[in-house]
């Protein structure tokens, strides 16, 4: 006989229980673990997240974040007690847990907490006598008892904390896609799903566009060393699981290929190259609460240069009044321009570290299709390059095929 | 300048914030209101609680109760968040309370749970610091911290409950009426809005058929003699104040006529007339959970007799169920027999006390019209007549204006 698991922590997203049909299939799909102990995270049903802003922006304009919380917190406690109901229907115990009963307890930055430490008491409790135990995702709560919610991504951290403090043998997150592929299968034909992919590179690829995982969920199950594994909802198949770096990864050169549409880039021309001038102009974007991802600096001409860097493109607005304030200080003699019709293509794998040859390869290979490269930024085991938006595609599918990640793994022996 | 009130609370029920539009006339109606400290007790918006028993249903026939608690207290968490956010966009100061940060404790006996204590530490905290407090009605928590709920009219105990802990000048639940009525105004034209009625009277109008107010939250106030102040939530006008029975309220010899068409009579004909057969009858309904309204026992007739009494349309069957296992017991030796084409009408007033009279000035107002009287149930204020279902209507016409309910208070002078 087949050993059982110990214990799983499991994480079902929102259309998994947008309905009653949906809910039933996944109370199956849970009942049907092979594990000892269960714990299963569940998200608000279907866009009841969205319906609740929408209800808050009804009655004003700019919503107190603390109540905010406490408004959206009840969509997950919606679904726990139903999925419960649902599971203890089908002849299985089954418990809910919500806010406080969770013992998630956060700092008190309200919609976007941060995990201060977990006590896992009432899950425990729950575990030992026998209840499959549901658990509301994305929600905390304060020190003060306040409610708080984990921001964007969150109910995939509740899943990854809990299975860390729980020791848990898994954690399986549910999507809608049936893992990480070398390439979105949308654009690539033959993109190839991945068995295996390390943390690093799972980082890499959020980071660079790619939004099944969440990267805060990444880097949490890196630092507690758990198992994820990224599977679909909708059968049985393995998906992807996201470990430690394994001994026969370093084979693979790049393990795919990412891309984002979701920036915007805006250059500062003539700006003077002295120490402490890009200082001052970062320092006023952070200041705007603006994360920066890619930067690039001409090479200086007469002791002027041109900075480029890239923002969200929700933030570009922000972005430009930050710019637009530090420009006099900084005494940049020329205008500012913004670009939103780029995209940032990347190659991510563990394997670049050893081998030297990936940027140029990467390089040569868009060059041949007339591909422009405006921006390049490298990081130990990525290469990302913004091009124009139209090319995006064209980009993905030329890339894939470069670096053979179809049907055939690429590892050092058959390159 | 007119004194501040120190304290009130208030509650409004689902259908005044049905929507951001009435919530936002709520909000701006507990703005105005000219008290020093303000707690705000809201149910759960238009039909979100049916919505969720339906939802309930769907993954389920019959859905666990603990979870279904921690469901339902969805609906009135979602109202103070909105609300909370309502008042402060509107420039004051507000904060929401759900679950157990109310500090209402019950019992564990979820979906009808009752209060054992209430902490009003969070409450006071919040007052003291200037902030109105939303507090979500209809929820507790047990000891064990598991979420309940206090059943129909649940939000309107929560307010009476919070009043007579914090020693609140007065609870104002505002309702979909203007307050109190001599008898239906929708029946009766001339039906008058009385100013104050006596916890007593309300308690025999509310199990007379009087839906405006939950008879526990009465029997909560008049034990801890909080003032209900019952009133509109569509205008500033007052509505009826439920008090203490105050000497002038004496003279008043009927407050009100209502009616009840929610029961059905079951009659057990031919029953031995001994001691013991009717308890064993009713034991018999009882531990089938069955509350009995009227009962009445016809003069025996060689030592047999007929047994009537009503319990709620709802009930009818369950209640069949147990006569009818019963009867073999008690060697009823006649049929058992239903009826749930009647109705309950009744004249309540604490200056029956005094009057004796009232009895037959009902019977022969009744006679007068040719409207039979089947039961007959008397307390010390408030008596109930059985009568054909279809005769209602006349019924309370004919009493209400009998008793000179109309535009002009009956009293012992001016009859």
């Amino acid at each position: 006989m087949k050993k059982k698991i110990r214990l799983i922590v499991q994480k079902y997203g929102g259309t998994s229980v947008a309905d009653a049909q949906r809910m039933k299939n996944v109370a199956r799909c849970i009942i049907r673990t092979p594990a000892e102990h269960l714990v299963v995270v569940v998200s608000a049903p279907g866009d009841t997240t969205d319906d609740l802003i929408a209800r808050a922006h009804e009655v004003t304009g700019s919503p107190d974040e603390r109540e905010l919380d406490v408004l959206l917190a009840t969509g997950e406690q919606q679904s726990v007690a139903l999925m419960a109901m649902t599971i203890r229907s089908m002849g299985r115990q089954a418990i809910s847990l919500a806010g406080q009963q969770i013992g998630i307890i956060t700092d008190d930055i309200h919609t976007k907490a941060r995990i201060v430490k977990i006590d896992t008491g009432n899950i425990r409790k729950a575990l030992k006598s026998g209840q499959i135990v549901v658990v509301a995702g994305f929600q905390g709560v304060a020190q003060d008892e306040e409610i708080t919610t984990l921001g964007r991504g969150g109910s995939d951290l509740t899943a990854v904390a809990l299975a860390a403090e729980l020791k848990a043998d898994v954690c399986e997150l549910y999507k809608d896609v049936d893992g990480i592929f070398t390439a979105n299968p949308r654009i690539v034909s033959d993109a190839r799903k991945l068995e295996r992919i390390s943390y690093d590179e799972m980082l890499e690829m959020s980071s660079a566009g790619s939004e099944v995982v969440n990267s805060r969920s990444v880097e949490y199950a890196k630092k507690y060393r758990v198992p994820i594994h990224v599977r679909s909802s909708f059968h049985e198949g393995a998906g992807t699981m996201i470990v430690e770096e394994a001994k026969e990864m370093e084979k693979l050169l790049v393990s795919g290929v990412t891309y984002n549409k979701n920036e915007a880039k805006i250059t500062i021309l003539e700006v003077p190259d002295r120490p402490g001038i890009a200082a001052k102009l970062f320092r006023s974007v952070a200041d705007a609460n603006i994360s920066v991802d890619m930067i690039v600096q001409d090479v200086s001409e007469k002791g002027v240069t041109n900075i480029s860097f890239t923002v969200n493109k929700s933030d570009l607005k922000k972005a430009l009044a930050a710019v637009n304030k530090a420009v006099p200080e900084i005494k940049a003699g020329g205008r500012v321009t913004s670009d939103e019709n780029i995209a940032k293509v990347s190659v991510v794998g563990v394997g670049m570290r050893s081998h030297s040859g990936v940027a140029a390869e990467m390089f040569e290979a868009l060059a041949a299709k007339g591909i422009n490269i405006e921006m390049i930024s490298t990081s130990e085991i990525k290469i990302s390059c913004i091009i124009r938006a139209e090319q995006t595609e064209e980009a993905v599918k030329t890339l894939h095929s470069k670096f053979k990640l179809g049907k055939v793994p690429v590892t050092d022996e058959n390159r």
